[in-house]
């Protein structure tokens, strides 16, 4: 299936499309010289000279004097070049036509290669095929073409206390980042490589991460990344090849200590193990590289004016990511910011359907200001109406 | 795999998240009151009752005047209400915790249930499923939701003029229709059935329509809407059941010949022939029918203000839909229309990025006028900049 694939060399017709003049109306072929001047009080009268259908190859044409019954769509005969509406004829008696208004030659004929000239440029390379794309390939008779391979992008969590599900017993709270990241993967058209949970252990990490940039065309690893003593990310990153670790800690909020890496040359994304965090880190790193080593151009998300109902903090110096609630009412698109208490509360997300962006130089916004929202649901129909 | 599958029934929480009281920050579990009054130079002093690690359950619990080593995450023991932050403490000599700032009690620590209370509802039925709802799932410990199935779309096409790939003997040309519409009903997530192509032909029709209405949610059926005479899909569909065609001709451009129709509960939508007008009256008919079936709410298509670079009109009492192509430019976004001879011209969607919609009430929009595209496509970067 190469729906939402990347297309790899850019896509040229092999063909003229459409393939052969054809009639844009339902009408009469017919030689426009011989419909000059023709009009309701003094029309002008051709010989039937029989009709064609669609799908067939005309074997009649059309000589001087002449008009053959054609329909929209239906490959026009040797020797016309131009269609008469059928609104503006009347087949006499003894069949002859009576044609009440003029064509100039043309009219009413879609030309050969009007559509698509042969050689001519149709997709661009990095192009992500859509579904009229598919149509387009399906007339220019190609029937394969060359896509980017699937990125694949590999998943590892890392943390003490994360296990595969809920376990009340011991303190062990289940790993949602990897639903979420290699949910997001998807989402993306890549292919993900789960390369499960390691405990904060310098070896552990070490082999994990060999693994993924062996079997991978990116690699994201979560937790670990602070600076604290269990903190192994940045040194396993550093031991596994040049450059290491680029940057450790970005001007953003949540997700400020996301990491980037290149190790031989793979990249590797150090992600915060807040999930939230995780997931925005994702967002804004992962789906751009990605992009990037695919050669393909991003679609922005889509965005709403919308008026706070309540005044949000940013910090100065960071980039803030405010989760919010957008909902239509009578007065327009109103945004609740979602109350969380830090980056660990998942739920903001899962009821949030958007987000607002405080940039890095912005104190925040004022109740009641209209700002553009980022939506990544669809917006709540409020109760008090629309 | 339940992503972007839609939730059948609402979700609720079966449990508190966290499941227990967790330290918000590397440092010291203590009683709150211990620490009260504590600064630089009047520092507190507390005995120093070991340590708890992450995804372990502490078997040790604080006493008064005692403090505990413990790290983000970590489950709280019992008798401590508050976490003092790492860099607010020294450790001495013999072993005991200096304290240079007071907590107060629920300082530093996430609350059981703070993020999600046992029983709140999580995630409301008709939710399309998105990476971070896996993550939440994965959280509260449900490993299986109730989706909605997947609807079945069918689509047939109609033309004695059509065949499944490009033939220069005949005057047949490939049906494109079938690739566009089945790729476009897989990006809604729902399934395609394919019912082929039948020549223009009363019984071909309605046997394959009423092959589709038994197998299908909903029924698509490409050109043979005209008034033209071997237009036979609104005759076949009236004679299959009632109430039949509802609607016949819409006031959009393209895409007029649209006709809605309802045969025993089952909905049946005639699209043009001409692929860009099947395509537009998808969108704007098959996907918010299939919405409403799945009984979720549409994502709206990214939107982005743009400078016309010339001037284009509109209907007057259709809307009409402009195929253009977006770039960036130092100037802001400029939009260039696509120029075409018509619906037939199946490059003009593949060559635009977006839409502007006229709406129905005006003539048309002028060269300079800024107004909205809706986006399918990401924006091209022009050649002058950006």
């Amino acid at each position: 299936m190469a729906l939402h694939r990347i297309l790899a060399k850019d896509v040229s017709s092999p063909i003229d499309v459409p393939r052969f003049d054809r009639a844009a109306m339902d009408g009469f072929a017919v030689i426009a010289e011989d419909t000059y001047g023709a009009s309701t009080v003094a029309p002008v009268i051709l010989r039937s000279a029989g009709s064609i259908s669609m799908g067939s190859t005309p074997e009649i044409s059309v000589k001087k004097g002449e008009a053959i019954s054609i329909v929209t769509g239906a490959q026009m005969p040797e020797g016309a070049n131009a269609v008469v509406m059928v609104e503006h004829t009347t087949r006499q008696r003894d069949g002859d036509i009576q044609i009440s208004s003029g064509v100039h030659p043309g009219e009413n004929v879609s030309r050969i290669g009007e559509d698509v000239r042969e050689g001519a440029l149709i997709l661009k390379k990095g192009t992500r095929i859509l579904p009229q794309d598919l149509g387009m390939l399906t007339y220019l008779g190609l029937n394969e073409v060359s896509a980017v391979r699937r990125l694949r992008i590999a998943v590892l969590s890392t943390g003490n206390e994360l296990g595969d599900r809920v376990d009340s017993a011991s303190g062990r709270i289940p790993d949602v980042n990897r639903p979420i990241l290699t949910g997001a993967i998807r989402e993306l058209g890549c292919e993900p490589v789960d390369l499960g949970i390691v405990a904060d252990e310098f070896e552990q990490i070490s082999a994990r991460l060999k693994e993924g940039i062996q079997t991978a065309d990116i690699v994201l690893v979560t937790a670990g990344t602070s600076v604290g003593p269990e903190d192994f990310v940045p040194k396993v990153i550093n031991s596994l090849g040049k450059p290491g670790m680029l940057v450790h800690g970005v001007a953003m909020r949540p997700s400020m200590p996301t990491g980037l890496s290149v190790v031989d040359g793979k990249p590797i994304i150090s992600l915060p193990g807040y999930p939230v965090s995780a997931y925005i880190a994702f967002l804004e790193f992962v789906y751009p590289l990605a992009s990037h080593l695919l050669q393909t151009d991003r679609m922005p998300r889509p965005t709403i004016k919308v008026k706070l109902n309540r005044r949000v903090a940013g910090i100065l110096g960071s980039r803030t990511y405010v989760r919010v609630i957008v909902s239509a009412s009578r007065d327009g698109f109103v945004a609740e910011p979602v109350r969380t208490s830090g980056a660990g509360i998942l739920s903001s997300l899962v009821q949030a359907n958007g987000f607002i962006i405080i940039p890095e130089h912005t104190e925040g916004y004022e109740e009641g200001q209209l700002v553009e929202a980022e939506l990544f649901r669809p917006w709540e129909r409020s109760q008090t109406g629309k």
